[in-house]
């Protein structure tokens, strides 16, 4: 049984908490949160503290709070040499204290409070400063998810920034979508066959060959005439940002 | 049956003629191109033709060419007070020349040469200037696709608009993504599960309230560490405007 100690007690830390209740390889030996009230009903599952000095010998310690607080709850941990991770897309590994083995358990998912998630299909990246350290994690990522990736650093970088075009900006595309179908009254479902065609033909085409629009084929009277249409100034800016981007990129290959 | 004349030799024109050979309801009476040579292999399957002259009577005459051209092509038509539709998206209903009765069937996906369209699910958006020709597209759609919508010129607009954002640009910011992480000797298929989870939610909550993300918890040191990777001054842009339009749109609501 791989020994675990949680800290944290927001979104990512439920979430790894109930993994880690139904994970038969895992021991979930204690869960630590600074104000016990959010997660003592767990009580009956697992030892919760609101103390670090009470905190319990494990394989590992999982650092699952917000980024910028990651760096003093590591500072404070009342013990050293142990492997001690954070969980962060965006933290470098620096940020665990010194005194302890750092590593980094990044699952690369969106968490939102309610909403369950299936630990098997969630990448699990991981990174850790000796072989050893990486062995371990790997073991207990493998014992969550089929998607288990070691990166480096610069890796972890790189996908975190990845992240925010591929799925927070496109979630605000559809947002954007979704208030100009409101004004006209036109129901936003009207749009999902082909919002999952493009996710779809990412398995089995590169999205820049499956470009298709107006930028593509260099259409700039259906450029003018939807700049026109767009009443907020800074949807035009995202319309003309992308579009420039789309030019530039497949421009030069129609000349 | 519902007798139909196609006239166009593109993508749009050939997938349609493929739903049209299987649909029971449907008789492609004849098939027109201008120049012949890329749908005459098809003449066992229909008549073909490249002459204006020879179009026979038909309920109604689909006219699937590129937006600019299809103002001409409806002058050029010999005959009148039949129904004339086009398939675009971005064309006013007027470009149909007023001699015949012009109407809309706007298919809302991205068509690829050699990818077959499963039209059963293809958004059929209809218009037409007369109830009569409305309720005879209505008719014909429903026996090509499950999801129809009667819609007015204001509203195609609108869809057309939206279409780029959801999937054009969407689909752009997949290719950036994938060029990110090919310099680091990422796989893109480490996104597919996130990028499906965003897809998934659209059918349960609103992508306003789905979004997450550094701009949306306003966290100014990821987003600054962002700019600064991006080497791309395009990809910059992109960044910087979306940034500002989700605090623009969630911002307030923190405040």
């Amino acid at each position: 049984m791989l020994k675990i100690v949680l800290l944290g007690g927001g979104n990512v830390a439920h979430h790894l908490f109930t993994q880690f209740s139904k994970n038969p390889k895992v021991e979930l030996i204690q869960w630590y949160n600074r104000r016990g009230s959010s997660i003592e009903k767990f009580e009956q599952h697992t030892e919760i503290t609101t103390r670090l000095d009470t905190l319990k010998e494990a394989d590992v310690y999982i650092i699952a709070v917000s980024d910028n607080a990651i760096a003093e709850l590591s500072t404070v941990l009342p013990f050293q040499d142990k492997l001690v991770v954070h969980t962060s897309g965006n933290t470098p590994l620096q940020n665990i204290d010194s005194k302890n083995r750092a590593g980094v358990f990044y699952p690369l998912q969106s968490f939102k409070k309610d909403k369950k998630v299936d630990w098997s299909k969630v990448p699990l990246l991981i990174e850790a400063s000796t072989e050893n350290d990486l062995d371990f994690l790997l073991e207990l990522a493998k014992s969550m998810s089929e998607n288990v990736y070691k990166i480096n650093s610069q890796q972890r970088s790189t996908i975190h920034l990845t992240a925010v075009f591929v799925n927070n900006f496109v979630n605000h595309l559809y947002s954007i979508g979704s208030d100009l179908c409101e004004v006209e009254q036109i129901p936003f479902e009207v749009f999902i066959p082909l919002i999952n065609q493009t996710t779809k033909s990412l398995n089995t085409t590169t999205p820049k060959v499956a470009q298709t629009g107006p930028a593509v084929r260099g259409d700039t009277n259906t450029i003018e005439s939807h700049l026109e249409q767009l009443k907020d100034p800074l949807h035009k800016e995202i319309y003309k940002s992308i579009t420039r981007s789309i030019i530039s990129t497949h421009g030069r290959e129609k000349l």
